[in-house]
């Protein structure tokens, strides 16, 4: 019927798509929006116990001062304004490689940044790409199955589209979780299938754990689409070790299952006894054919942080070509991914190489930042696992710690009259009284009874000691606080 | 049950979400991908009557040579590579309002380019975009109700994720329409609710139409969610006059559906006696408050073209405050937009102002190249109106043409024949000869019976008349061979 003379918005939150309102992103939740708020209130002059807000919910580097790649701006600059490359100064503002990279680019690009390229991306661009993987991998790589996107986040909202169908349809999710898989699972329908990552074996991915929760799916008459993994692991930071690597792939093959590969975190490698290897490189060296991978990357996460640009790309590996087709033309529908997140996709993929005049610079800024990071991991590490009642595993990778709080009785009950999860509640208070930024172990989901919270290791240096204090100093107060009742 | 042993591909299209497989976007389909094809089969020698490929089926002006608007450009070089504002070199190289832009949303954007921002954009960003807003209409705009996105397509999908339940919630679409429309609602599984623009009648929009289609609808126990109205028109090129759309606006107001505007072509205005305005300044006169209206604008056409950069805003005007909330949340669910095209999307909306260095430059590039859009929009036009068995509407605005080809029963004949849409078998057909790449009318959908095809009048002046030689004799020839018949 309808509705002649109602009042203000036709439109109420209650009638939009369900699967919308149940979607839940932690990451950007109610602690962000009143960490806002707090920044606010510093910046009309309110008193606080601290004077800023410090970030640490997210793996944003370069909010926090983190600077860019030189060689990737560089070119960036000159694609974006091509005229510069016919200044007589050009010389004298970039090195020769970085005006030779930005020509070459623009010549094979039809309408160079301007112009919507391939919906997969621009060719030149998906084959740069293509040598990158070849290169860290020693096995080919076909551009036409490499298919860029605005960040990683997109290739997972594209993959999750295809695969549900509806609620039967299942994803087995590690736990705890980047909340990017579950609000997508939401979005698009289906059903989240947990896996437990062992805290007592530092994060370790437990084979028999997807045995048991796809049988325990199928009993249920669902049908399992999809295995997630992240390696290394957000929010957890453990590397997985190629035995372990083996026996997803096997799994994946044997359930007939795709594998979403999140090898965003593949240039965050702390320990000194771990490496990255690729899903593809071991499922190449195991000469298996019959599994479908999607491997994912981006340009928002290693030592270049370009969050901000939005780029990224999915290799498919193992996929029938009509599935591929599908994919393309759903890529096509969004016309295509932004070309200067392209470029720096292919920079991040094809950085100069020894002997360029770019490659002294490049690969000081890269050692010089993973050497920082490393400090910052272990600095971070050290100082959560000496906390009473915390206890934290090793970040071995990735730009995250995911410690567990053991929180008194007292805190758990103050929590539950609050209406709260009780490490909400520990990070609201974290927030509150410190302005430190982090988001509780509940918006990852974990273990029933445990708590956690995730803070990233990107603060700055200089600050980490002060940052430490506060945490340390709250942290005691907290415990004391609330192990008193 | 387990698939063990299973060959290569677990994966097959069929068992692919059915919407992603009914999902259509013509504007990149079959003939777009054959025209690929033959731009390889020229590559290596193969020989056409035809030289070179010329894409008329999307409006992507960068890649036909338009030339992008200098001061954006400029800025944007600034913000991706910073230390070009510390060069002795930057008051040769860059004019210094150009500087002062750069200063100061680098200022305002911590982390610049490189970091996260906010989901909804970077706030001095949509402030910019609201002065736009304001000074374009005369009526103020609240920056915290401006979403900015990848392109107007990311708006389109978050509009259309949060309106759609099932398939019993309906939008209305204008027939011939956008095919992103049809597009997004087969994703979103939607019902699409055609609303015939009068060919007759100048693609003019009916309003007893839309009350017809709504009844039917509701008729059928559908929702009728929201009404989608494309100002200027794509692929109809018309612009509605205020009347028009203070008719539909009541509509909206008395069915209590949200009117999703379109208004990505507002700067394309060719016909003397037509002007842009947009439903915010519509719905401001009238008084009205209580219609909920998403403004959805884009940096990819108009005359800066900026397609590849991939940036736009949706203006959300009389939405409720929980359902606004609801969008933010699906916002932060993908991080945020390319900030590199969100400052493009301000520049747009903040351009120079006159006694700014910058802006005779800025202004003179602006006149010329929407003088030439119209030039080619007029001479497009009465070739078209000069082909045997051809009306073509005048284009009052956008980028196209959308002629009615009157086909000979012959040719319909030898169509029906070949499995093929009668105006695809003359596209493709075309294309064969003449290498022109166009979009059949099917593609937007058409009255039934009549058959029309799409072509943008972004091919550069100086080959129009060559384009139109193309055309003319593949046209007689078509003709001629099936009229016969």
């Amino acid at each position: 019927m309808t509705v002649k003379g109602m009042h203000t918005s036709p439109l109420k939150a209650d009638t939009l798509n369900p699967k919308v309102l149940t979607a839940q992103y932690a990451v950007r939740g109610e602690i962000v929006i009143r960490a806002g708020e707090i920044q606010e209130e510093l910046a009309v002059g309110e008193k606080k116990p601290f004077s800023n807000i410090l970030y640490c919910n997210i793996g944003n580097p370069q909010q926090l001062g983190q600077l860019p790649v030189t060689f990737f701006r560089q070119v960036l600059a000159l694609c974006d304004y091509p005229p510069l490359l016919e200044s007589p100064r050009v010389g004298e503002l970039f090195p020769p490689d970085v005006v030779e990279r930005a020509r070459r680019y623009l010549n094979a690009i039809p309408g160079g940044t301007g112009a919507y390229s391939d919906s997969r991306g621009a060719g030149i661009l998906r084959q740069e790409v293509a040598k990158g993987i070849e290169r860290r991998d020693g096995y080919p790589a076909d551009p036409d199955l490499i298919y860029m996107s605005d960040g990683a986040s997109q290739s997972v909202h594209a993959v999750m589209r295809a695969l549900i169908r509806d609620e039967r349809d299942a994803v087995l999710v590690p736990i705890p979780q980047y909340p990017l898989y579950s609000a997508t699972l939401a979005l698009y329908g289906g059903t989240l299938l947990p896996y437990y990552l062992k805290e007592e074996h530092e994060w370790g991915l437990d084979l028999q754990e997807l045995h048991d929760q796809t049988e325990k799916a199928k009993a249920e008459g669902k049908t399992v689409r999809a295995l997630v993994v992240i390696n290394p692991g957000n929010p957890t930071g453990q590397v997985l070790t190629q035995e372990n690597q083996k026996d997803i792939l096997k799994f994946c093959r044997d359930e007939g299952v795709v594998l979403a590969a999140d090898e965003v975190y593949q240039d965050n490698i702390y320990s000194p006894n771990k490496k990255f290897v690729s899903f593809k490189k071991v499922m190449r060296e195991m000469g298996l054919e019959d599994v479908a991978l999607a491997s994912m990357h981006s340009i928002s996460k290693g030592f270049y942080g370009e969050c901000g640009r939005r780029g990224g790309y999915t290799e498919f590996v193992g996929f029938d070509k009509d599935v591929l087709a599908q994919l393309y033309k759903l890529a096509s529908i969004n016309l295509c991914s932004n070309v200067n997140g392209q470029i720096c996709t292919a920079l991040m993929m094809q950085p100069p190489k020894e002997g360029e005049p770019s490659y002294l610079l490049y690969s000081k800024e890269r050692s010089e930042l993973l050497a920082s990071l490393k400090r910052r991991a272990e600095r971070l590490h050290k100082a959560l696992s000496e906390l009473q009642g915390v206890t934290c595993n090793p970040l071995e990778g990735a730009l995250y710690a995911m410690p567990r709080i053991h929180l008194p009785p007292g805190a758990i009950q103050a929590a539950k009259e609050a209406g709260k999860a009780p490490d909400f509640f520990y990070c609201k208070q974290l927030l509150e009284e410190t302005g430190i930024v982090t988001v509780p172990g509940s918006g990852f989901k974990q273990e029933e009874g445990t708590y956690h919270f995730r803070t990233t290791i990107l603060v700055q240096e200089k600050e980490t000691d002060q940052v430490i204090d506060r945490l340390k100093k709250f942290h005691d107060g907290f415990m004391e606080k609330y192990g008193r009742k």
